[in-house]
């Protein structure tokens, strides 16, 4: 395991000291507890937003609590859910006075974390409402049932944009909603990833073999095959996407080429042209491209296309600037 | 090879296209040679900074290119310099009547082609200066001999701001070489990375085996031996910096803790918290930290350790928004 760490037991502790050394004038935790995640300046009057999920995908999730897009964050262990308690204190500190909406991805522990901490929110008369990300095309026919991977990205631009304008808790939830309706991710991974704690990858992928729609788990994908060319893999994927969320010649989408962590930044260029490549023959125009580590399963190399299809409203969201430790736009 | 590439031979060319595709308001080439790169918003009346060398470094080098920060770059194949001829066009580009400051790290192929670029500028009666990054400690005992790496970071910000105060050509110059005599970098490799032309590693590492003071480019280092834990990397590094560039206690730095490629940004922070509590025991007072991918080599693990020793003026200049396609501060 050629990991630069301390103890594995500590993995996520000692992550988020070095977060909170780092960046004090922007993040601070509550209740002395280091995984109680929470915005250094909190706005009042403006709803707040908080996400969670487990560690080992940054900058997700805890690296988009910032200026312009979310609140507060639960940190659970490495790939693990925060508890209900971690959520409900995070949310007892970032709440304003407009409410709270829980913007997080579609696994079983999060949402029953998520949905006891909304109970313990309403014991305190606190609103909230919740929206899980569910992107990920691969992982299941039914979109319900899809996992939420890179592009939650665009949820929390969104939704971050609308609640930063001063919207009420169902205009930012609309603004989630319309993010997640547009929003389609297809994924591939050329190698695992080792969870600190267990010393060794849980599956292995031989010299020359990928894993089509591998989830940021390690999650079993459509296919296991040779290595294609970036040509291809943008091909299959696009067509994927394409198939679930028709987007018309002249219709307009933002486009996010994430690495998952191993892969370079040359090749997520490489791959980002294909696609683009593509969309320019289809006719579709791209109003903006993202390339970089926006999701990412620590050392895992390979990367995620996600599309969002875009209007007026969307594209004045998704270009208000942000700033946080991880991500800053301006 | 796991790669997301097309032909080997293009993987310059390939990622190149990506870039401008995806920013397009932000950079261009000219004389229809792709590694050409130049900001597509020149300044008139200010002096102009070119930065160069080879791919697989990303955002190093052609990432800084953008405002507040760098005009052009020469971009050379894989680990490989840029021709005089592609520096010299993209000075004729981004030359807007003030200089140019040519700022690039201390390797013999770009130091020859960035002065014959020199050459050709003075025929044209365009006026530049000279400065290389030299900031790897353990490349050499003698500082005018080091190789230069992440550190360039500082050299870039503190001309870059110096040059977008509408200094001179000499005083942006000046705010380069204050950066380079205050920066010193430690870095270290947990494996190799692959050029893809050549499609296997030039050398191994054995599976718990690591490379201190290793280069981007996998220069030899100052030993080899088993992975060492986060705070003992820290501790080892820090000791080597601050024997080479004594701060002492009340001063300020900053820290900039640097990807290489695969290393997860989790240990990033952890290796950052463990440089941190060196510095606090010591009483040295950190300004700003900075942790990400600064200057890699593509897919390879491992990380480095950059500090800079400032003053208000440094502060100041350090602090100044930037924007480009690959990293903006607000």
């Amino acid at each position: 395991m050629k990991k630069i760490i301390n103890a594995p037991e500590n993995y996520t502790d000692d992550m988020l000291k070095g977060i909170y050394a780092a960046h004090p004038d922007q993040v601070k935790y509550v209740e002395g507890d280091l995984r109680c995640y929470c915005t250094a300046n909190k706005k009042d009057g403006k709803v707040a937003i908080i996400t969670g999920g487990g560690t080992g995908h940054l900058p997700l999730f805890l690296g988009y609590v910032g200026d312009g897009l979310l609140d507060g964050c639960g940190v659970g262990g490495v790939f693990q859910s925060p508890s209900a308690e971690q959520i409900y204190n995070v949310s007892k500190e970032v709440e304003a006075g407009a409410g709270i909406l829980y913007l997080y991805g579609n696994y079983t522990g999060d949402i029953m974390n998520f949905d006891m901490a909304a109970e313990m929110c309403e014991m305190d008369d606190i609103e909230t409402r919740s929206i899980v990300g569910a992107d990920d095309v691969n992982s299941n026919a039914n979109p319900d049932t899809r996992r939420g991977v890179a592009g939650i990205f665009f949820m929390y631009k969104c939704a971050g944009a609308k609640a930063a304008e001063m919207g009420t808790l169902d205009e930012v939830l609309a603004a989630a909603q319309k993010a997640k309706d547009n929003t389609r991710t297809v994924g591939f991974a050329l190698t695992p990833c080792i969870i600190p704690e267990v010393g060794h990858s849980n599956f292995t992928l031989g010299e020359n073999e990928m894993a089509m729609g591998m989830g940021i788990h390690g999650e079993p994908g459509v296919w296991n095959g040779p290595i294609k060319t970036a040509d291809e893999l943008a091909e299959e994927s696009m067509k994927t996407l394409l198939d679930d969320m028709p987007v018309k010649e002249g219709e307009e989408i933002c486009v996010l080429v994430n690495g998952l962590g191993a892969t370079s930044i040359e090749e997520l260029y490489i791959l980002s042209g294909s696609v683009r490549k593509i969309l320019d023959e289809k006719g579709i125009k791209t109003y903006r491209t993202f390339v970089g580590e926006y999701a990412t399963s620590m050392e895992m190399a390979g990367a995620s296309i996600s599309i969002c299809k875009v209007d007026d409203e969307m594209k004045k969201w998704i270009d208000m600037p942000v700033k946080t430790p991880f991500y800053t736009q301006a």
